[in-house]
């Protein structure tokens, strides 16, 4: 089956979500979040890569639209931008989406899927671009697309942050929406070629952000502006996660992060940053 | 303040509560459950002693009533008796309580509320007896009660099985409802009079009632009839559990739990299971 090449430009559906405080809880933790202001009801405050759950749908749809198997598509790059420094303990909320790219790489096709997401009144929250991988669909002479940027320069990194992930951080992180049977299902991810379930990209992507918000941002979620990362190897369940960052210019830092055993499974990542 | 000895007898208005298979995994997860059938949608099933999660607010509504201060209560005793063997995935219930006993323990009162649940249809799902010590308010000339039974005897266990908390189970536990502050809450449990915030006595309750499915039951929750308790010292989260069972005649098991440091958490305890 080839992918829809035609799909380019092509909005979705609008997808209505709505969250409670206890949402925000539940995600916080499942993105491995300890200190009180993420954990507590009394005091909460919502990580701003949450941007991704209720735009998640979105990106189911869009395979139907691409026309893209959902066992050859890989999850390339997450993109969030935040339009309002800090982000409702409760909305509802209206996310449009588009597909903006289709790019030729060889050995697979990469679309991009834009989305905007606003609450029901019309307050713009954050936006999305979700970069997806399809395996065996490229070489259709279309355009290549940017190389990747963010990369790190040749100085040790200005700060590490090491972490590990719970043995159970997939079951925590699926409840808040990512229920793809490959991040708990053994026998579904040795289908897919895994020994066993693999972490939520979008996890790891949160644990990641969070080393960002400890080092650069005083804990302060409202300071966070952009944050983007290209998904380069597979986490496990109770893996550590060693987070290096290179401040580049006011605002900016540069992210690479490895696990314990030296692969490195998001790259060419950055943040941006008020002071 | 006096405790309110016309208490007993006295019923609580009824409380209806509502779950669906979302609160279940929560439920599950956050008494340290990881095998499929307790945390993945397509197979799941609930832990009986999910049983107290839709009474709980029974029992701070009965402290009014007897007008016991909230910072001078422990939860002494825990009963649960199943009354189907295989509790729904999703329900809507109603539960009715009575304030049964007063008893006189000399340094302090204890209560019983004893409770019991139906779905809104009408079906029996199960009881409960929550035993409320209440400090500083005995003396006042009341019946001892019964003393403890269910103690092991002399010989060596017939099963142990040693398992950790994760030094978060007390953030994810209370999301299944309850959460008091001291449970998270580093200045409200120094106030308390404890160094850190101490995991909650039912989710303990829930480790070691696994321990006793997994092994006499195989992991089948049906076979559970009931399940007794008496909490008898704090655990804290990171804790690792080792529960000690005792088969004392067909489908019953007396059971102890200690911390690593050799402290006895649970004693007095017994559950009932079918062959």
């Amino acid at each position: 089956m080839a992918i829809n090449l035609n799909a380019k430009g092509k909005k979705l559906e609008p997808l209505k979500f709505s969250w409670k405080p206890k949402d925000i809880l539940l995600y916080n933790i499942g993105i491995g979040a300890t200190e009180l202001p993420f954990v507590y009801e009394t005091q909460l405050k919502v990580i701003p890569t949450f941007a991704v759950v209720p735009t998640l749908p979105l990106l189911a749809a869009s395979l139907s639209v691409v026309k893209a198997s959902p066992m050859k598509v890989l999850h390339g790059e997450q993109t969030i931008v935040l339009k309002t420094p800090k982000l409702p303990l409760e909305a509802e909320t209206v996310s449009e989406a588009t597909v903006t790219d289709i790019f030729d790489k060889g050995k697979g096709a990469l679309y991009r899927l834009h989305t905007t997401t606003k609450t029901a009144a019309g307050e713009e929250l954050f936006d999305n671009i979700f970069s997806i991988f399809v395996r065996g669909e490229g070489g259709f002479g279309g355009e290549k697309g940017p190389e990747a940027g963010n990369n790190p320069p040749a100085r040790d990194p200005d700060a590490v942050v090491e972490e590990a992930t719970l043995p159970v951080q997939n079951l925590i992180y699926r409840l808040s929406g990512d229920i793809n049977p490959l991040h708990i299902d053994p026998n579904f991810a040795k289908i897919a070629g895994f020994p066993r379930p693999i972490l939520h990209g979008l996890c790891t992507f949160g644990f990641v952000a969070r080393a960002v918000l400890k080092t650069f941002c005083n804990n302060d979620p409202a300071k966070l502006k952009s944050y983007e990362v290209r998904f380069r190897d597979v986490v496990y369940p109770g893996d550590t996660l060693t987070t290096s960052m290179w401040k580049e210019g006011e605002g900016r830092v540069i992210l690479q992060a490895k696990t314990q055993d030296g692969r490195t499974v998001i790259a060419n990542a950055a943040a941006m940053f008020s002071a």
